[in-house]
Formats: C-alpha cells, sequence, structure tokens
C-alpha cells in the first residue's frame, strides 16, 4: 500500500486513523508492522493463518465501535459476530469459536446488553459458531460509548486453501456478491436523521455459506475480501498494491440500490468509499468467472451478484473506473476519515 | 459461584460490574452464560479448551482498561500480553499466537502507542509469542481513556492437560509462586501519589515457564489460576465453589511485601483482593506439594513460593482465613469494586 500521508505529519491520533484508508494503513506501516515483524502479520490479511501442530487454522480479531449501537438492520453485536465470522470466511476457512470482550461504560442500561446479547447468541446459532470464551470489563461514565465489543475468531482451513490478496493475477475477473453502501448509509441515515420511501437496511450478514459457494465453484479462486471500513475502493487498492496489478471497473456493472445512491448525493459520498457487512468480493481466473458468478447468484445473499472488472497488467497497484459516460478515473484509497465508527 | 448481589439490584452497569468479583459473577450468569450457553463457556476456565480436527487448543480473550497507561513495572502493552500469555499457560497450554485489537481515542498521542506497541514487541519475544493478526479502531475525543487494548490468544495443549477448577478434592494444597498484591498497589499508589522507600513495582509477567516448571513437577496437579483482578480470594472462590471444597488458608503463610502491607494499611485494602499480574495459584494433591513448590522456588519466577492452605471437605464454596492470632474468619469474594480499572 501507498502511504501519501506519512504518519509523521501526525504526533497525534486523529479519527482519519480509524477509517480504513490510507490513514490507517499508515498507522499500520509506521507503528505496527515493524514492531510485530512476522511473515503472518506482514501478509495483511484479515485473518491469520497458523498451524497448530498439523492443523491449519484461521484467526482474527476485530473491534467493534460503531454508532449508534441499535440501527436498521442488526446492532453492535450481531455486527461483532458477522465481521469475525467473515474474516475468517474469506480467508477460506469454516468459523468454529468466538471469544467476545466487552468495554461497558458506568451507566449503561443492562437491558441494553441483554439485547446485544441475544443478537449476538442469534448471530453465533446463524453462523454455525460457538462462543466459547469471552471477558468484561468497565470503565468510568465518559470514558467509553456504552459499550465496545471486541470479537476474535478460530476457524480452520479448508485443505488446500490458499487464499491471499498477493495471489491476483492479470486478466482475472473481479467480483462482488451484491449492492454496496448498504451498512454505510443505514447507519449514516440513522445518524442525519434521514429517511427513505423504502426501508433502507445495514446488509450485516454471515457470508461463510456463499464463501464456500464461491469455493466449490471455483477451485481456482484468488482471494475473497469482505469490503467493510473504507468500502470497496479500499478492498481493491489492496489487492492491486497486494498484488502489484491494475484493477479496472466498471461504474455501470456496480449494484447500487437507488436509495443508497441517493443517500450518497445528498451526503456527499461516493459509494466506493462506504463499507458493507454483508458483501463479498472475489477474484477468479477468468475461465471460472461465470461459474463463480452464478454460484453466487445462485445463494440467497448472492442475488445481485455482478461481475465489475477485472485485473490488467498495466499501472500496478492502481484502480481505475470507466464511467458510464466513458470518461475514467483513479479510484484512490480513502484517505482520511468519510464514516466514523462505521463499524 | 454464589451471587449474594443479584444483578436485578441493578438495571445500570456500575463500575462493581468490572471488579472480578460478585457483581461480575453476577453479569456473567445473568446476560452472558444463559445467552451463549455451551459447556466450553459454562467451565468457567480463563481459557477455552477447544479441539480443531484432532488438535487441542487453548483459546482466550482479554481487554484490558488499566490506567495510568504507564506505571512502575510495566504499561498496558506489557500487561495485554502477559495477560493473555498467563491465561493460555495456567490452563495448561503452551501459548503461540497472540491477536491484538487497540481502540484508539482521537488525540492520544503516537509516541505513547510507540511506547506501548515497543513494550508489547519485547514481552512477545520474551514469552515465546507471535502477534499475528489485529485491528484497530478509533472513537472521539471523550469516548475512550487514551486507549483500549484487547487481546486473544492461542495455545496448544499438553498432551492429557486436564487442569480444571472443577478438580480439586478434599486434602490437596494450595500453592501461592510469590507475593501478594505488588500489581494493584503499584497502580493504586502510583494514582495515590504514595511514595515508598523502597521500589514497587508491578509484578506483571509471563507465566508459561513457571506454569510448565509446575506441570512437569507434579503431574497430578489440579489447576493453576493467575488471581488477577479481585486477587487471590476471588481465585479461591471460584475454586471452592467449581470444586464444592472447603479452602482453608493461614494467614501466617501468605507471602506479602513489608510495602505493599503498609500501603494496603493507608489505602484500607485487603490485600487478599488485590490484583496480581505474576504470579501462580497452584493446586496439587498433597502428596505432590512438595515437588511442586520445590519447582517453583527453583524459577526465577517463583522465588517467594509459598504453601499457603489446603482443600478441606467441611464447608463446601468456601474459603476460610485462621488469623496470625488464632482466630479464623470467611474470606468472601469481592463484592463490589475495591480497584477500578486496574488491568
Amino acid at each position: 500500500m501507498d502511504c501519501p500521508l506519512p504518519i509523521s505529519r501526525y504526533d497525534k491520533i486523529v479519527m482519519g486513523h480509524g477509517s480504513g484508508g490510507t490513514l490507517s494503513a499508515a498507522l499500520l506501516r509506521q507503528v505496527f508492522l515493524p514492531a510485530f515483524s512476522n511473515d503472518l502479520l506482514a501478509k495483511l490479511e484479515d485473518q491469520a493463518s497458523v498451524t497448530v501442530d498439523a492443523t491449519r487454522i484461521a484467526f482474527t480479531i476485530d473491534s467493534f465501535v460503531v454508532r449508534p449501537l441499535f440501527f436498521p438492520g442488526g446492532d453492535i453485536g450481531k455486527l461483532a459476530i458477522h465481521g469475525t465470522v467473515n474474516d475468517l470466511a474469506v480467508g477460506g476457512a469454516t468459523p468454529k469459536f468466538i471469544a467476545g470482550a466487552f468495554i461497558l461504560e458506568e451507566g449503561f442500561p443492562i437491558a441494553d446488553l441483554d439485547r446485544i446479547v441475544a443478537s449476538m447468541k442469534a448471530a453465533c446459532a446463524e453462523a454455525g459458531v460457538q462462543l466459547v470464551t469471552g471477558d468484561t470489563k468497565v470503565v468510568e461514565r465518559g470514558k467509553g460509548d456504552g459499550v465496545y465489543i471486541t470479537t476474535a475468531g478460530i476457524g480452520v482451513l479448508r485443505p488446500g486453501a490458499a487464499l491471499s490478496v498477493h495471489a491476483v493475477k492479470p486478466g482475472d475477473r473481479i467480483l462482488v456478491s451484491g449492492t454496496l453502501g448498504d451498512h454505510g448509509i443505514a447507519i449514516m441515515s440513522t445518524r442525519e436523521g434521514i429517511e427513505f420511501e423504502t426501508k433502507l437496511e445495514s446488509d450485516t450478514a454471515p457470508l461463510h455459506g456463499l464463501a464456500a459457494a464461491v469455493m466449490d465453484a471455483a477451485p481456482g479462486l484468488r482471494c475473497m475480501r469482505d469490503p467493510t471500513r473504507g468500502g470497496l475502493s479500499s478492498t481493491l487498492n489492496e489487492i492491486a498494491a497486494a498484488s502489484k496489478v491494475g484493477i479496472e471497473i466498471a461504474e455501470s456493472a456496480l449494484p447500487i440500490r437507488p436509495q443508497v445512491k441517493a443517500a450518497c448525493e445528498m451526503l456527499g459520498l461516493d459509494p466506493l468509499y462506504v463499507a458493507n457487512e454483508g458483501k463479498l468480493v472475489a477474484v477468479v481466473p477468468a475461465d471460472q468467472a461465470d461459474r463463480a458468478l452464478a454460484a453466487m447468484k445462485a445463494h440467497p445473499r448472492g442475488r445481485d451478484a455482478a461481475l465489475i472488472g477485472k485485473a490488467v497488467p498495466e499501472y500496478p497497484g492502481m484502480v481505475v473506473m470507466t464511467s458510464k459516460i466513458g470518461g475514467s478515473r483513479v479510484v484512490t484509497m480513502l484517505a482520511g476519515e468519510q464514516l466514523p465508527r462505521i463499524c
């Protein structure tokens, strides 16, 4: 990844360091990677693949600080389970076990905690995972924001699975499993008090089933990612940088709901940068693209799947979008903060 | 565990819910256990033992919200690595992989983050673990407190290891690996501005080596715990409740530094309730107690180890301490909050 805004310009944390874009990447490269240098961390996948004895397992962690805690289509608890399940699933692993840690603010209503925990329970059941260990801490009023949840997860890697954002080759096709930006716009609309004629909900959902279907259909699958914080643009830029390929996408091919488009215009947002919490980006060899797309469309969570572009040998590390009117523009990574605390 | 203060008395989170005592236990029993009911979670160990394919691994998670972030003998980063390493070690596992998630407050100095990360790096190296995956989130100023760190860990269980707080039998001996209360008093002294003639530091340390030495010396080992939040009293009460035995300890046998004793008197604290971050409690069959104690004393982290008591058939679920002047008193679990944000 490029770091166009070097961290040295900042001596204090700014909200943009949490954006999932270039500032987040800069913080990672300048502070965390040099310290914890090891091959596993340096791969920058959404999960680490480790071998314990002879078993290959995937291991991941994410903190969730979304606000509001409850939003159309979900809540922080559901998001925390789905996020961790999905980080395992996109790595080619079957999610198995979850650990959950809660940082509670003094004064937080226990009734709200009950709702969140019930939601996590249902999400675990749907994803076929067990929450097996946990922790709770309490901080004083004004030192938190209700509840922050951190979930870690373990999954079993499929035999032979070696998905990697470094594995993409020119000619490969880029698929997305459905409409873009639903989660981010559902959250922002709630915060801004925007109402739609038709209900817009977060797309938060577990992707293990869809991911398995894609793996079955396309044995040559290069990599999968869930385009969460930072949106599709961050995911594609990460793939382009890691695999040293260019990526071309067609604006006309992007599945976006009309109300998301409208809200983006109203809020001055670009749907390419808006978070998704139940969508899969998959990169497959060209000759397996049709089968992979068909497998997505046949799955309940992939009905709006689309082929949106391809990897090219030109301009390695860059993402270029051809617009509906024929022009083209570089899709850079989100620099700072567009939507803070979206997950 | 008993829940003398039922959660129904509270409809909002209070600081005591983070104490590690009865209020924490009540929150766990009323909110979390019913939701995520499964045999693994219900064991209430400090780590979950799960089987992935044929490999038995231990899995744990903890959030760290200690304040101040830097204290004599350590910092939040060191504590986060040690805490997770130790939760694996006391379960009979060799710690292998760590995941780290950071919740950063807007405005937090990156120089402080660098110091914390460097400290985590050193702690990982000392404990022989790799930090292989991570996450960072940023929250607005006033919604956090500098940085909160959540660490999850994976370890490989020793073949045959089946340590459990449910396994203690009457007659078993209770060992502690060193002086009590050093971490909690180091933190509280810093907060309160108390100075000692001799330096008092947190005992934060990795316990995997010491734990392995005890397992080697005492093959009949019943269980180990690190008496962190809630102190020795919480650990012993948990063991007594889980194994349905009484536990008798002798005040005169407890290793406590003079300056910790003095500070406890000054602050109105009981050292039995003060957190440790580098001490091991081990329960062993009577005939293996000498060997286990010798193994502790032979280890650099166990030089002040002591045999402090035994399990008895009388008063199951209770902990009783005979005082230096011959009387005895029930050592109850910490009810509410004694030392908030100690870890």
